[in-house]
């Protein structure tokens, strides 16, 4: 058993992912204290490049973790890491940490930046993105954001670990949080959509700036279909005509049983599947693409 | 700049702090899925060491986290680890993680256990003992125990991060964070007790088991001082006579301004000092005592 074949960059150097290691005194281990944004690189082209660095500084901004790199030069690195690995279908990840947590003397450290790319990953496989993915809404509640906006996107994920052994307990693939006043959030580290008579909705507040659920309101508006951010129960989510998780980590994913509920018909349904189709048509070319295989 | 001179045990090995490193795919630093415990060594003998052990051990528990080793074989690490670095004024910590978050093949991890020793560290200095420290209620709260309950000692410490930020602008040393009602919790790794006509308060749930929390309960019961855990306000805060964090990272600090308000006198008080004199007294010698060095 080993990581992830592939290319780190740290800190300005290239090593291979089995070679990637920080101090077990960086604050993002020892501390939490770590930004980070996950990228897919499809068919040889990085998607939303920008958009995904463009989120990036800004948790990185509300964080204030300083950025030793940005824009264009952190750009060059992303894609340079991503060539190196030589994975076409990739799973690419920008992290930077506020450094080290204690130091001799102490004192304000550098922060640790690190890039990586390794072979694409799907949230729960991807065999579930026919099949369908079944969850349970747990008893954890999702982070508020009165303690820790989402919208940082950020790895004190300790309540997804307890969540996710619910779910392990109960036998089904994943979990949608609900917040503290018991309103529907989010999944683990993926964005969750309801479509009811031919609308979409999803939570407005509370939940991860995902790109993949911007992409999503895109190809709603593509599509002619109306888009509603709202406060949205369990209820809901039972009694919806289809529902899916978005997120770069597998992209358009359908739900198919909540809490031993059947959504639908129970398998994936006809507008997820014709908005699945249109998220991976986007990924082979356009302006959102960038090319890093020759 | 570099690490606090030290060692490190990791999966046992040992190794000087400067050479104490983890895997980037580490679920400890990539995901926040960690517990660990931190012990005081002082004066060459390691305090309240089987309380310290239980604690972990029940942190790892609830969390689920399997633990290589345990009672009797953790401590001897634990012993031997602090022997090695030769601080006879240690910070000791152990740090348990859920292993690799991302492997190949995809599969359960081993856990990543974790032993260190560095020159002892004192929350917010050694001088703010005498001088006591000032603080705010910053706008962050703390995390609510639907979520994750800060019973199990966890690195998910990104609130903690935010709310010094407020600290730092406000140019004090240190925050008492709120829960989600307005109740107040802890401060960053420290529980807070407030003394009132002689008596001493500090609240209930949503904070973190101190052992030194446990000490000062015993010493209280040896002063004959009536000790209450109950709900306590801002308010309760800035009108009580003397008022203190504790924690084994400084163990009793003084503290003397909260949101610009004097407590007592606006020094150490009385009460607070003969709590801290018992505190380090008990480090010396008695059942809670286990030498490291000859």
């Amino acid at each position: 058993m080993s990581v992830p074949a592939g290319v780190a960059w740290i800190n300005g150097e290239f090593v291979s992912t089995a070679e990637a290691r920080v101090s077990i005194f960086d604050s993002g281990f020892m501390g939490g204290v770590s930004v980070f944004d996950t990228l897919a690189c499809w068919k040889g082209g990085i998607f939303k490049l920008r958009q995904h660095l463009e989120r990036f500084e800004r948790s990185a901004h509300a964080a204030a973790i300083p950025l030793p790199l940005r824009g264009a030069a952190l750009a060059d690195v992303v894609v340079e890491t991503t060539r190196r690995a030589g994975h076409r279908d990739a799973y690419v990840q920008v992290i930077v940490t506020r450094g080290l947590r204690y130091t001799t003397p102490p004192g304000p450290q550098p922060s640790t930046l690190i890039v990586f790319s390794i072979p694409y990953i799907w949230i729960g496989g991807e065999a579930k993105v026919d099949s369908g993915l079944s969850a349970i809404v747990p008893s954890i509640r999702n982070t508020p954001v009165s303690t820790l906006d989402p919208k940082i996107k950020n790895f004190n994920r300790f309540h997804q670990h307890l969540a996710g052994l619910e779910a392990t307990s109960a036998g089904v693939d994943d979990v949608v949080l609900l917040d503290q006043h018991g309103y529907l959030t989010e999944s683990r580290g993926a964005n969750v959509f309801l479509i009811q008579a031919g609308s979409l909705y999803t939570p407005a507040l509370g939940v991860l700036q995902g790109i993949t659920r911007q992409t999503v309101f895109e190809i709603a508006e593509e599509f002619g279909l109306p888009l509603h951010e709202r406060d949205l129960t369990p209820y809901d989510l039972y009694t919806a005509d289809e529902a899916f998780l978005s997120s770069t980590a597998g992209g358009i994913l359908p739900l198919v049983l909540v809490d031993g509920r059947r959504i639908g018909d129970g398998v994936p349904g006809p507008l997820t599947r014709r908005i699945h189709d249109r998220y991976w048509e986007r990924h082979l070319s356009g302006p959102d693409v960038t090319p890093v295989f020759a």
